[in-house]
Order: C-alpha cells, then sequence, then structure tokens
C-alpha cells in the first residue's frame, strides 16, 4: 500500500495531529510523520514533497495554524493530492489558517478539512489510498458501519433517558 | 480509468462548473456531469452517490451555493473520496456554502477548494486518480510545466515593460 | 396535541439541547428525543422525517455543530416545519453552525434560531402548535407574563441598588 | 385558513420581499401585505403585532435590513410565530440583519430563514399553518414535487450537454 | 443638571454596565438606572423612553447582547440623544450585538460605543451633557489630564524597567 | 446655537457626506465643513479639535474610510462629543472603518453611526443639541412625524398594490 | 542606492501593482518587476529571494491574492524585508489574502499593508531604504509636504461650497 | 546602529510586548521602551514621533489594541518605517486591532505584523537596519540557521516517536 506522509509546520501543533495518526494506524495505513516548517525549513519541506511520489508516498497530509502556507507549499512541489488541516492557533479562531489552506489558486489545489479537523484528514487520505485497493475499502465501510453503529446506540441511551 | 462525477445543486450553478468539466475533459479523465439538490432532489442525491463505486467512478466532486449541504449528503452515502466545491452566490461572498462544506464533523470528510474554486476541484480529482495511474499522473507534470512556462512567458512581458 | 421532535447530531449536544426539552415539558407539549447524524445515520435521518407527521409529530427540531447539515437533510423529507439551532462548537464561535443551518437555498425552509438558542426553539415549536392549539396559547401567554414580571422583579431590585 | 401577515420595514424593500407575496398567493393563502418600521413607526408596528392574533392571522412574516429589529419588536407583541427576512442592503452583504433577526434572546423567537430568503419565508408559513390544516399540506407536497421534477428536467438538460 | 438614565437588557449585563454607573456617579452626574427588555418588557421600555424627556432625563445610554434591540427601540420613542453599549453575551465575540446596535436604518441614530464599552458611554453622555454645562466640562477636561498623568507615570515605570 | 463641525478624512467621501450637510441644514443648525486627514494633515485635525469648543463648536462629526483613525484623533483633543461615520471603500465592506471608529479604547470615547450613515450623524448632532434647545427638539419631532406620515403613506401603497 | 524588487503572483495582479510601481519611480528608487506564482514556480520565486540581497535588492515586495502565500515564501528564503500586498481577489474581499500575508507565524516576519495597498508598499519601501540614505529622506518630506498641501487644496475647495 | 522604538498605548500591552523587547535584545540591538497613548497622550506620542529621527532611531515598533490607532498616529508624524503589532484585546479576538492597523490609506503606510506578533516586529525591525548593516545582517542569518536547526531537531524528535 502506497503510504501517507503526516507534516506538521510546528512541533506544537502535534497534541491535535496525533488523532490524525492513530485514525491512520487504526486503519492500518503506513504512514511516516515529520515536522518541516514552510518558513523555517522551506528547503527541507520542498525537499520532501518533491521526493514524495518516488518514496512511495500516496497522499501528504500538512497541518499548519495562521498563515497556513505549509500545504501550498507542499502542493506546489508534487503532483501527489495535498490535505490541508487548518489549524486553530491563537487568536482569529483558525478562520486564518483555514482561508490560507483552501483558498488557493486555480492550478495547485490543496484538499482542505475542517479546521482542527486531523480525524477527518486521515479518514480522507484513507478513501484516496481506498479508490485503487479494495481491501482499504472494506475497512471504511466497517469504520463507518460501527460509527453508526455508535450513534444509535447514543440514540438509544438518549431515547431512554427522555422518551 | 475510474471516471469522476460532477454533481452541482442547481443548474444556475453551471457557468462555474463548467471549468471543471473542462479542465477534466482537457486531461482525458472520463466523467458524467448531473443536476442533483440536497434538499429538492434528496433520493436521487442519494442513490448516486450510494452506486457510484459500483458504477465505475473514483471520485465524486460537487458543487453548491449558500448552505451548502450537497458534499455532506454526497459524503454521507459513499466511501469515495468526495471534492465540495463553495459556489459564491448572492450574499455573503460564498462563505456560508465554504464553512457549510468545510466543517464537516469527525467521520465524513468532505475534501474542499476554494469558493468557485472549479479549476482545481478537477485537478484534485486527477491527482487522486493519478496516484494509481502513471499515465495521469505524466498528464499532470506535463500541465504543470505548462502552467509553469505560461508564468515565465508572462514574467518575460511584465519584465521588458518595466525592466 | 400533535407532538414535537427533537433530533440532535451528536449526542455531546446534549447539554445544551438540555434547555429545548426542559422547556417543552415545562410547557406540557409531547416530545420524542433522538440521536441521528445526518453525516453518520443519514438513512434514519431520512427515515424518520419522512414517516414524522405521520407518527403525529407537529414540528421537527433539530441541533447541530459546525458545517450543520441536519436541519437541512431532515427538511429536504419532510412538509412539516423544521426548526434548527445551530450549537457552537470548537472553532468559528458557531458562526459555521448559524450559516449552515439558515442559508438554506429557495424551496425549502429551515427556521433558523440563535446560536445555541435551544430554549427559543422550544418556544417557537410551542407559538407553532398554538395557532390552532387556543389551551396552549394560553400556556404561551401565561410564561410571557411570567417572564415580564421576571424581568420588573430584577429591575426593582436594580433599581434599589443604584437609585 | 389563518391570514398570514407580511411587514416590511421599508417600501425598498419591496422588490425582494414581493417573491414572498407571489409563493403565498400561489399556494392559496390568503396575506395582507404593510409597511411598517419598528423605529420610524413603532407604535403601528407594536399595536399590528398585538391585533394580529385577534383579526385572524396565524403567521406574521417580517422583512428588513441593517440592524433589523422588526422581527423582534413583532415578536415581542404576539405569542404567534414570527418569520425573519434579513434584507441585505447596502454593506456588510446582509449579515448585520441576519445577526440582528437570528439572535434573539431567549423567551422571544424569531424564525430566521436566509437572507433576502423571501421564498422560503413564505414555505415556512405555509407549512406552520399545514401543520393543521391537510389541504394545504397537499399543496406543499405537490410543490415540492414540481420542484423536484423542474431538477430532474434540468440534469437531463445538463446529461445531454456533457455526458 | 439632566439626568441620565442607564438601561439594561437584563440584569446579567450588570456586572459590565457597572463600570458606566460608576463613572457616572464620578462625575457627579446623577442617573438612574433600570432593566427593561425590548422583548419581554416591550411596553415599559417604550412607556419609559417616551417619559424620558418630561421626567428630567438628557441622554439614555443601554445595554443588550445578541440580538441588541434595545437601543433601536429606546431611540424609536424619543428624540434625545440614545447611547448603545453593545454586550458580548456568550457566542460571536459581541459582533452580533454591535451590528445591531449600530446598523441603525436612516431617520433613527443610536450612538454605538465598544462592545463592553460600559466606560466611554457615560464618558459620551457626560461630553453630551457637558455641551451646554461648563462646570461639567471642567470635570471632562480635569479627568482627561488625570489620564494623561496616569499614562505618563506608567511610561516612567516602563522606562526605567527597560531604557 | 453652537455649530456642528463636519470633517471628512478625503474629498472622496464627500459625496456620502453630503446627506449628512444637507440634513444639518434643513433642520436650521449651522455648521462648517472641512477636510482634514488625520494622517496627511495631523497638525491641522488636531488644532481644529482643540479650537472647536472656544469656536462655537458643540458636537463635532467625522467621516472616513478604511483605518478611520480621524474620530479617535479628533477625539483625543476636544471633550466635545464625536461622532464617527465608517465610510465603506473599496475592500471589507467598511467593517474595518467601523471597527477602526466604534472600537475606541475607555477614556475617549467615539459615537459611532452606521457604516455610511451620513444622514443619521447629522440627527444625532441634532439631537444632542437639542438636549439644551427646545426649538430644536421641536424641529426634530416635527421631522420624526413628517417620517411616520411618510411610512404609513407608502404602507397605504402597498396595501392598496396587494390587500 | 539598493533596488527594490516587485514581485507578483500574478499578471492579472498588475492593474492595481502598476500604481506601486509607478510610486517608486516618481520617487527615484530603481526597481525591477517580475510574475513570479508561489505554486506555479516556486523554484524562480525561492531562487529570486535567495539571490535577491546579493544582486544589490534593499527591500523586496510582494503581491497576491486568495491564499496568498507569495510573501512567505519570499520572506522564508531572504533575511530582507519583505512586504506583502493583499490583493482583492473574486471572493471574500481580500480578506483571504490579507489574513494569508499578515498572520506569518513567528520567525519570518512579512510586513503587510492594506489590501490593494500598492501606493503604500512603495512607500514603505522608500522608508526603509530611507533609514540610511539623507536624500531620499528629503524625497519623503517633500512628498509628503506636497500630499499635506493637496488635502489642504481640497479643504479650501469644499469649505468655499459649504462655509 | 539606528535605535528601535517600541511605543505601546497601554501598559497592558506589556506581557504581549515583552517578546518583541527581549528579541531586539538578544539581536543586540538598542532600544527604547514608552507607553503613549495615541488617544489620552496625544501630544507625548506626536512629539516622539517628530523626534525620532533626529534622536537616532531606524524603526518605531507599535502596539495597540482595539481601535488601534497609535501605528497610524505616529506614522503620520515621521517618516521613519512603522511597524505595527495589533494586540488582541478583550472581545473580536485582535480583528478590530489589525483591520485598525493594516488597512491605513494611500500616502502613510504602516507596516502591520500578526495578531500579538511582536516577535516577528522586533525580527522585521532587525531586516531593516540589517539593509545597511552587513553585521546585523549576520545576526539574522545566524538566528534563522538556530531556528531551522530547532525544527530539525523536533523533526526528529516527532519522528523517533511515531516512524
Amino acid at each position: 500500500m502506497k503510504k501517507v506522509a503526516v507534516i506538521m509546520g510546528s512541533d506544537s501543533d502535534l497534541p491535535k495531529v496525533e488523532k490524525c495518526i492513530e485514525e491512520l494506524k487504526a486503519m492500518g495505513i503506513p504512514c511516516e510523520v515529520h515536522v518541516y516548517s514552510a518558513h523555517r525549513t522551506p528547503d527541507d519541506a520542498t525537499q520532501f514533497a518533491k521526493d514524495a511520489r518516488g518514496r512511495g508516498f500516496g497522499v501528504i497530509i500538512t497541518a499548519a495554524g495562521k498563515a497556513a502556507h505549509l500545504g501550498g507549499v507542499i502542493a506546489a512541489n508534487t503532483t501527489l493530492p495535498v490535505i490541508g488541516i487548518p489549524i486553530k492557533a491563537s487568536a482569529l479562531e483558525g478562520i486564518d489558517a483555514l482561508l490560507s489552506t483552501v483558498q488557493m489558486p486555480p492550478g495547485i489545489p490543496v484538499a482542505s478539512v475542517a479546521i482542527d479537523g486531523a480525524k477527518n484528514a486521515a479518514i480522507l487520505a484513507a478513501e484516496i489510498l481506498a479508490v485503487s485497493d479494495e481491501k482499504l475499502e472494506k475497512v471504511l465501510v466497517e469504520r463507518r458501519e460501527k460509527a453508526k453503529l455508535e450513534v444509535l446506540e447514543k440514540n438509544k441511551k438518549v431515547e431512554e433517558m427522555f422518551n
């Protein structure tokens, strides 16, 4: 199976990004995690992106806050699909990171998930790999089924409380 | 090659969505275009999503404005990757469509591109299919190279004007 | 009397939704409470909406955060009036849920109340049922009168403090 | 059948409000239209609200822009359900009218529809009256069916264009 | 001297409004404090506004959160200058109260101060009364002088710390 | 009668500010109009503010767009009440001018009216002067009565169209 | 004198960037203009930044719209001061470009001017070069004096119209 | 070496501004720190700006919250480059301070850094001084190198945790 890269712009994003890593591991998807800053280590970020396909990656997930350029910088240097997780940092509730991630100009897309949407970034990566991987697709279906049952379980509890 | 579906919530979105269709065709990607509203034809939208993988689709692109639920409704009924194009409609500059598309809760991701980012939706779909399609990957690389040369051409003209 | 359904997209919304349930019970309005997610249990949400009128409901209240599609998904499947409570979740102060709820395209309305406006959702539901229910209308008038007296009571205390 | 009142804060709102009036008339719902300003004719607005139930109204629709207080002023003086249409005026894309309409404090709800959502206000009013009016409910179902067929018709045209 | 009225929409606003009352008292301006809700006690709010000039008031200060209609409702019923303090309540950081207060349509102004700007509301009221009251104007000048000295005092301390 | 000063930051604001001047003249209030920029002519702006009370002004109205500092700069140099009109300039729909005007820190208030609210600035100035001017107060009452009749006239026309 | 570089992300930004170039030329500052996209020509943009100081540049001005990463990408590769002009593109009124430009994380600053603030970018560049260039400083002082006289001239005209 | 001035509008900004002072000191840049309010001590702020170049300053850094006029007031009175740090105060997440700082009208720029971007203000000041100071430029390069190594160090730790 192709690997998924998870690149965060700062190790302070780790507590949020961990949900992404856990979700990938829970689905049995091989992943590699790195801290590369678009601004403080631009060459490393760029080089990683240029090498990624050759090194067996299928998707790159990026996570960054504030003026979140990491997704764009990575996407500019690879034709692999790049997923951006806008991280809510100190001010502005993460709207800065969201717009910096999602409003990419024509030619170089970044697939944005929700602010702090680390878990969904992992699932989206899995969905991308599962386009040509029936086994992984089955994992996705099973996990959806499980999530559905969890909601219905909670529904039952709430029904017992109030109805 | 897997097909790409392009679903718009209203035919009034067509002038914007056309850029997506053109881009897909220019890359030689087979696509199917539909108008299904999450609210006025929920059963058709749902059924399309449920059948999509079986019918040979690899990616579904959705386009909707205002409270843009179409991406979420489609994504809830398939494990294929779903790309959402938030359409700028009358008021609020498209921020309503962007937030309705991108802020998906954990479990069901929608990959959001920029407001009116129809062309990038097509490119992202191509990148997703190209994960396991070397020929398409080459198309992507060529088009990037071409886009780069266009910028450098424009750079030359601007340099001649001012330098 | 027709019943009111209260559907929340996640049981994490319960602490806020409880004010709605309490208010309905305080007005003597029969209600049913459920957890159905527009994205994780779309079939259950849809089916509930389709059956609601036949099962004796007069109004459906929905509560959801982030890209809050629940109101729209329910409204797409019933002609009963649907009230949406946008829930303030982690980021963006609830503006995402508000816009996802209120900015419905023409044809399928959702009646939005304020962010976290659970109590008002209950009162609005009561007002809707009271259009054809004089007894309930009296309850509403009495509760308004009581609320007015509470304000005037507080006014008196503040007057005593400062005037 | 109970009547629906349509109150606009200024006659400059009429071009937008007309879609509401047309929709009500198309559904055969008797309505009365007025221009009452919350600020320039507060007594008339207040008096209308106080008398509305006694005069046979079942729902009051209000339309106002900027600091849109009309919905709140009407709702403060009746227990009828009040629907607010936030009107997009000169600046701020209508977000001022939306927040002034929807963010009502606990006790006095206003059911907000989308910015300039005049047609949906009419449909919501119809849904409210149809809770206890089977004939009107049938009208709603028929119109939904018609709207669905229109979408499917457009879908067919788009399919012919591209597929 | 004319009196200043301080009207808050809810006694929960009192902790913020107290800074206004203290400032008025510190300047020796007679004031009256009330809790009147634009929505729960509309008649009391209206009547207060209608009587205010005759009862010796020169300025009315209002404080309200969320869809803050109180300033507008008071202003609609008096030609006295009305100052609005938008109160930051639970969600949206007070932008809802600000827009509901400041975006008044032509004809009926409300003089808005900053979100939670209770102290400035008092100073603005004093400035208004001081237009025709030399003694009060002197108080204002003295307090400005004092504020200036406080800043310069703090400047000195900071200079000692760092320079 | 005290005079009203109308200061705009740029002559490009004149088309909007003219409504303010016209309204003042219609109410018989003597006024002086100037163009002083907080940034390009700071000394002139400051000096005007320092001299204003001595030169017989009772209120200063300022109008500025973008980072609208003019109101604050004037208010910092006078204890006269200062009214700020935030002007909607090229981008951001005037929200920059509104926040720059209204969010004044404690100590120095600016009374903000709506974005482009030139007419209301004039009325607010008149209300301030009318606190101690019964004749002007009568003018205000008459104009309100006239505005009310205009609304009711329009109401009649709309009623004839639709009812 | 050191040179100023003006880099725009797309030649569609030229109509706005021209004001910057004109202003630089009017001040006699040597400049070089280029079109380099952070995303479509990342290597060229990066290389330009790395070489800039050695090639005699003192300041780099960047202009970009939407998710405006250009300023950050340039700043990551030079220690020259980098000025960013956020360009208002199709949607969102330029707030996306502003936040993408100004909200840089600690370590790599970009000096942001206003949305579409091309002229100010040129003046800021001149101010930076003038820190160690007395002759240029005199040019700045003269141009400020001229701008001041223009305002006072306009003031005179407005005074003649209204006073 | 030219000195850097750090002016904060209120001593309550000190905890955030300290990062700026520390960074300047760490780079060996002489600085002077002051508290001058644009509104409460306008003459002191103005005078400081007028004297700054003559007193050996090369850059002025300002820090202010809410309607942050300090940068503009300083910039209006000097041709030195002025850097503005928008400070996040009580409400609105600092967007008010950002817009009041960055949206300067043509003629008088303020170089805005991120909300609470105190450290970057210091680095930007250093970059400006380093245009004509090779020794300081070396300091900047060294600190960048160090920052890069810190990121790579953190990368290594994260790699050890997950890969």
